[in-house]
Parts: structure tokens; C-alpha cells; sequence
């Protein structure tokens, strides 16, 4: 790709290039992706055209006239999800602002909150895409520790007092307490309501992601409140329909006190989200989320078992593995020795692609030996298979695991 | 609204809240809206079923799998259209970027080129979004004359040697030039190749917006080809369906040489433009472009020509119209007396709202007396009850017109 001759005249510091795209690896184990076989097609065609014949003349007006917060069917489904699911009551369609995606979202609340020079406060371990965003702003991360049940509370009071001993106020607690990304833990209730005590003490925000809080297996038992619930004062919340029902649509939402909402409506001036697809997932969820999401839920957990399954068997001990409670990734820890960002090439070349744990870390270097690979995409046999060739392509790189499948490598 | 606690965390210069949204005034004769009639409500419940049908299961992944350009149909459309409308030949769906809406266009375009203490050029009357959008990042605006053809190339010529002499290189030259934004005119040719010429010695890109270009009048003639069809390599374009199609649709697209187009892919980090819009508008406007367009923009004529009549009815010689060659808004200048700023609360009581001129002017002072009027939205019966209301806030506001519709004003 030749450089135009005004190339001098990008900004400094400009992304380079995306590399020209080259189709998707045959073993697709990243990103959000779901599975292509729970997409109700004839739903979802059914609800788009009923909906659109209902109300589609209001698509010649901008956000089809219904103001900046969205389309009111979808805020209406959002709010109701909230109620029933997630503890927040009372909530309406006026506390709830549709975003296109929950990246907007967050790009919302880091434009209300964030200059270069501030600190935020995020689980050691979280949404590569969030840690991202905000180090790309000049902003310090402050890491806190987690554990098998999530955000840990003694480690938050500790960053917390360590910052205000300094004399700074972090600007938010980034915290995803349903389904953590990437570990898949559920935050219990009395750290919940230790996280806001703490918040509340030390006048910071909890920013809480609940972009997989719909995906629970049935055996992990009713997820405490939402943050939001307990405190809406105190938390701005935001969730999304990529994981529930397809990431090619964008529709999301964020949930936070009126002042806040509207705050972020005035940074949000991107015309509106799409109002075919807020339409179409009204249409479809005011109806069928309950069954949607379970059904969803069940499939989602029959791939996890089949990758813990095919992990167990190709990398045997050397593989340590976290079990999500739901959602559509696991997080595995490999042996100190293993650098996993060395893998990435050699597994592209063998048709995989995973996220390197380093991406996912508030602090690179911790996760070095770490990755994650989402099971919602690709079929059983291609997790059985994708495992079993991403075993040979790290112990071809590394040595480890030794032995596969009862077949001790290197031996022949 | 009570701000929260934590409100004294928001950053800096971060705008107000936006009032709570309250409903649309009766006569609305702003922004981008369509006309409602002129929704194909049908045809696009069976373009969105039928394409849903076929490729449904793509939403299972991010951008369908088709990659971060966007839906694959789509571009195609678009190249189609670019080659038989605008001159784009050769041009295919590798050469254009689908966008959530041309606003993102603006902003991605911006992020690649532009930084606080920098130098734009733009036309005098502008789209008050790209004029906004650049000033709140702290760029220099640089006007650049209009007459009854667009931009005048001597102002051109001027500013940018005055800006050489400076030593300053302006980023880039913003142009609206096929149905100018808001005056309505279209570039002839030789002008197109002459601002070239000035861009390519003075190692300027163009950036070309073609938001309203597919909507002329049929009297109007052809349109030039567009700039980026005369010298690809100098040129930036985006184009939009908001104003053929639907602004609550978001679909828009850019095109540019292809280093451009992959640093846009880097900058553009929203997880991809919604897909089932995509989709929708690829299937409906593969087949039906041309016979839409054509009749919407006869209906558009029409409403172009109440219009005119309204306000030469209601304000006489008071007020200089810009006669449009297609688009949905009509520009005027009242007496210099006149401040239009004055007239949005009282119009706004009086159920009107239009676009201030200032809000449409490089220097907000030029236009003190100018307004736009957008006719896409309200009916014949509306647009001439809007306009005589608006006839009448302004008589009372400021004496003008002094004569309405044959009556003479503050004669009872």
C-alpha cells in the first residue's frame, strides 16, 4: 500500500495500518464472537420486517424521533431485563441510553471522566478492549487483585488507601463482577456491598461491565444484583446484546443516574445508534429473551465442557484451567516458562488464533503465560481439533505440554 | 437532575447535559430529517427479511466475518453507485470503508489528520457538524469564499498562499461540493480541476463530503463527476444513505487510497457499523437505487417549491433565498438587522425550529442574519403554516417583514 503524498500530514502517534484482511483462521478461538448455529435467522427476519412495517416511516427522522437515549421499545425491553434479571427496581426506558455497542459506551464514560494524567482503578485481569482504551488516553491503571470469586475486597481497600495517601482520586472502579472477563467469576453479594461501601467512602464511581451477566449456566446458581442495584447513585452500568444475541448487531445500553445519562447523551453526537437493529432487538427480546438466553446459556455450556474436555487431555497439568460460570471463554495459565505471545505466529501458521493473556492484563508481564480462547464459535469438533493442534504448536515452540493425549512427544 | 457525588470527577470542559429530549416541535425545519412518506416501509421489511434469511448467521461473528471494511454486498453497492453516478472508475468494494454514518466519517478523518493548534480550510457556509467538530479539537478554521457555483479558487488560492506565507500547511480542505451544505450549489468541472491543482502543489489533501450528492433535481443536469474520481490520490470522500434512504438508518461510507482506508480501519475501534442495516440497505438499494432516488428526489422538488413560495409569500423582498439544485434545505438571508439567534427561543414557544446561520458559518458573526430550513420533513400544509408562523415570531421580534401575504404587519 503506497503512502498518499499528504502522508506527512497525519497526526503523530496514528495507528499504523490495519494489515488488509485475510479471511478468519480456521480455528477461531478469539474475541466475542458467538456460536452461527443459535442465531434464530427466521426470528430475527420476522421481527425486523413486523417491526419495520409498524413503525418504519420513523426511520426518516433521526433516532426515528424518539430522542437521543434511543428507540423507546428497546429501553422499555432493557429496563424490564433489568428489573426481572439484574435487581434494578424501580428502572424505566428514562434511565436507560441505548449505545452502539458497549465499546461506545465505554468510550462515553472515559470521555466524562478521563483527561491524560488520571488514574483508574481495574481488575488485574479484565477486558483487553478497556485496559486498552484507557492506557491510550495517558491514563494509569492501578490493578486489583482477584480470586476465584472475583474482585478481591482487601486488595481494593489497599489500592484505594495507597492512592489517597498520595492525594489521588481514581476516576472510576472498573469492575465486570458478573461473568468476570476473563476468568468467568461471579462477584458474591457481600463484596458487592463491600465495593460500594468502599466506593462510596472514597467518592469514586464504580464503572460495572455486564456484557455476559445474561450467559449463566443453569448449575452456577442466581447472580447477586447488579452493582448498579445496590447503589444506583454510585455506578454507572453498562451491557450489551453482542453476547446474547449476535456481535454483528450493535446494540448496547448504559444505566446511570439522570445528570450522568444525559451528560453522556451531549458526548455521544454520532447522530443516533441504528434504529433497525434497536427495532429488531425489541422486537424479538420483548418476547424471547428469557428462552433465547437459556437455551443459549445451555449450548454455550455443552462447548465449555468440550474445551475443558480437549485442554484436559492435550495439555494434562500443564494447563491450569479457570471454569466460567457462564459466558463463552475460558482462562488458562500454562507453565512460568511459556510465553504465549511467542505462540502467536506459529499457531496462525497452523490456522489458530487465540488472546494472548498480556493483552488482558493490567500489568503485561503478569499474564505472560496466560491466554484465553473463546468456545462460542466454532464447532465441538473444531475446539477438539483446534486444541489438539494448538497443544502440538506449543510444545513444538516450547516443550510443553510433554504429553498429549497419552502420547508423551518428542519420543518418535 | 441532582449530580451525582462523583460529579466533581468529570473532566474538564466536558459539555452540559442535554436538556431531557421533550418531543419535536410541530413545525420542524431542521437537521437531516426525510421525508416519512417516501419510507419504502415494505420493501425494506422484505429487503431486511429476505437478506436476514440468507445470511443471517453471519451476526454470529463481528463485522459477519467479512472484516473490519464492512458487509461485503454493501460495498459492492456502493462501488456500483460510485462508478455509474460520481465518475469512480475503476472502483470496488476493496476501495470503500462502510462507516456508522458520515458523521464516524468526519471523526476517523479527523482523528487520522488532525491535532489542537492545526489549520483547516473550509468553505464559508459549512456543515455545522464539521465545522463544530473541528473547533472543539482546537483546529484553526480557515473560510474560504462561496459564490452562486461553490467555492470561489481565487479565496481558494488566497488562503492557501496566505497560509504558505504563514508557513503553514492547512490539514486539509473540507468541501461540499456537488449540492454545497448549506447553499446548494454544485462545483462546475473546471472549478473541481483547479481546487486539484491548488491541493496537489500545495500538498493538501481534499476532503470531500457527498452527503446530498445522489439528490438532485431532474432540471439540475448532471453533476460533475466527484473529486476523488478525478484524482483519487488527492481526495478523502464520504457519502451517506441518511439522505437517500433514512437517517435512523447509520450508513455511510468513505472512500480514500488504500494506506488511508487501513488507517481508518485502525482508528474506527467501534467493533464494527451495525450489520443488519448493512445488510438491509445493500439488499434494498442493489436493486432499487436509481428509481428511488429519481422519485425522491421529484417529491423533495415539490416541497422545495412550497417552501419558496411560502417565504416569498410571508416575507416578501425581506428575505434573499439560495435556490438549491437537489438536497432538503433552503438557505436565507434576512436584513442585516436581524440576528437569528434572537429568533430560536421565541420561534421554539411558537412550536418552530430551524437552523441558525452562525451554526452554519466558519465565522458565527457572517451569518448573524442567515438561517437554514430543512422542507424533507413537514408536509406542503405544514411548511406553509411553518413559515408563516415563523413570518410572524420574526415580525414581532424585529419589525421584519414588514408585510406578510399582503397584509402589512402591526397595522391593527
Amino acid at each position: 500500500m503506497p503512502a498518499p503524498a499528504y502522508a506527512r500530514l497525519f497526526r503523530a502517534g496514528t495507528p499504523a495500518a490495519t494489515p488488509r484482511f485475510a479471511g478468519l483462521p480456521k480455528y477461531n478461538f478469539v474475541g466475542g464472537h458467538n456460536d452461527p448455529t443459535r442465531i434464530p435467522v427466521d426470528a430475527l427476519a420476522d421481527a425486523a420486517a413486523a417491526a419495520l412495517r409498524r413503525e418504519g416511516s420513523g426511520l426518516a427522522l433521526y433516532n426515528m424521533g424518539q430522542g437521543p437515549l434511543g428507540h423507546d421499545g428497546l429501553r422499555d425491553m432493557v429496563a424490564d431485563k433489568l428489573r426481572r434479571h439484574r435487581g434494578v427496581d424501580p428502572c424505566t426506558r428514562d434511565d436507560v441510553l441505548i449505545t452502539s455497542g458497549s465499546l461506545q459506551g465505554l468510550d462515553l464514560v472515559n470521555d466524562l471522566l478521563l483527561e491524560a494524567g488520571d488514574t483508574v482503578i481495574i481488575e488485574e485481569l479484565s477486558y483487553g478492549g478497556a485496559i486498552s482504551r484507557v492506557k491510550k488516553r495517558g491514563v494509569t491503571v492501578v490493578p486489583v487483585a482477584l480470586d476465584a470469586e472475583g474482585m478481591r475486597m482487601d486488595s481494593l481497600a489497599d489500592a484505594l488507601d495507597a492512592l489517597k495517601a498520595r492525594g489521588v482520586t481514581p476516576k472510576y472502579i472498573y469492575t465486570i463482577p458478573t461473568i468476570q472477563n476473563p476468568t468467568g467469576s461471579i462477584l458474591p453479594l457481600d463484596r458487592r456491598h463491600r465495593m460500594l461501601e468502599l466506593a462510596r467512602a472514597h467518592g469514586v464511581p464504580v464503572f460495572e461491565d455486564e456484557c455476559y451477566a445474561d450467559l449463566i449456566w443453569a448449575g452456577s446458581g442466581t447472580a447477586p444484583p447488579a452493582l448498579y442495584a445496590l447503589d444506583p447513585a454510585q455506578v454507572i452500568h453498562i451491557g450489551s446484546f453482542s453476547k446474547t444475541l449476535a456481535p454483528a448487531l450493535r446494540a448496547a445500553y448504559a444505566v446511570a443516574p439522570q445528570e450522568v445519562l444525559w451528560r453522556l447523551v451531549s458526548l455521544k453526537t454520532d447522530g443516533g445508534t441504528g434504529a433497525v437493529e434497536q427495532m429488531m432487538v425489541a422486537e424479538y427480546f420483548s418476547k424471547h429473551f428469557d428462552s433465547h438466553v437459556a437455551a443459549l446459556s445451555g449450548v454455550l455450556e455443552e462447548k465449555l465442557r468440550t474445551m475443558v474436555e480437549a485442554v484436559e487431555r492435550e495439555f494434562g497439568a500443564a494447563a491450569e484451567l479457570f471454569i466460567p460460570k457462564g459466558g463463552i471463554f475460558l482462562w488458562i495459565r500454562l507453565p512460568d516458562g511459556v510465553d504465549v505471545a511467542k505462540l502467536v505466529q506459529p499457531a496462525a501458521r497452523a490456522g489458530i488464533q487465540f488472546n494472548p493473556g498480556p493483552e488482558w492484563a493490567c500489568d503485561p508481564a503478569s499474564a505472560k503465560s496466560q491466554l484465553r480462547l473463546c468456545f462460542a464459535l466454532p464447532s465441538k469438533e473444531e475446539i477438539r481439533e483446534g486444541v489438539a493442534a494448538f497443544a502440538r504448536v506449543c510444545f513444538e515452540e516450547t516443550g510443553i505440554p510433554a504429553q498429549s493425549a497419552n502420547v508423551r512427544h518428542g519420543a518418535g
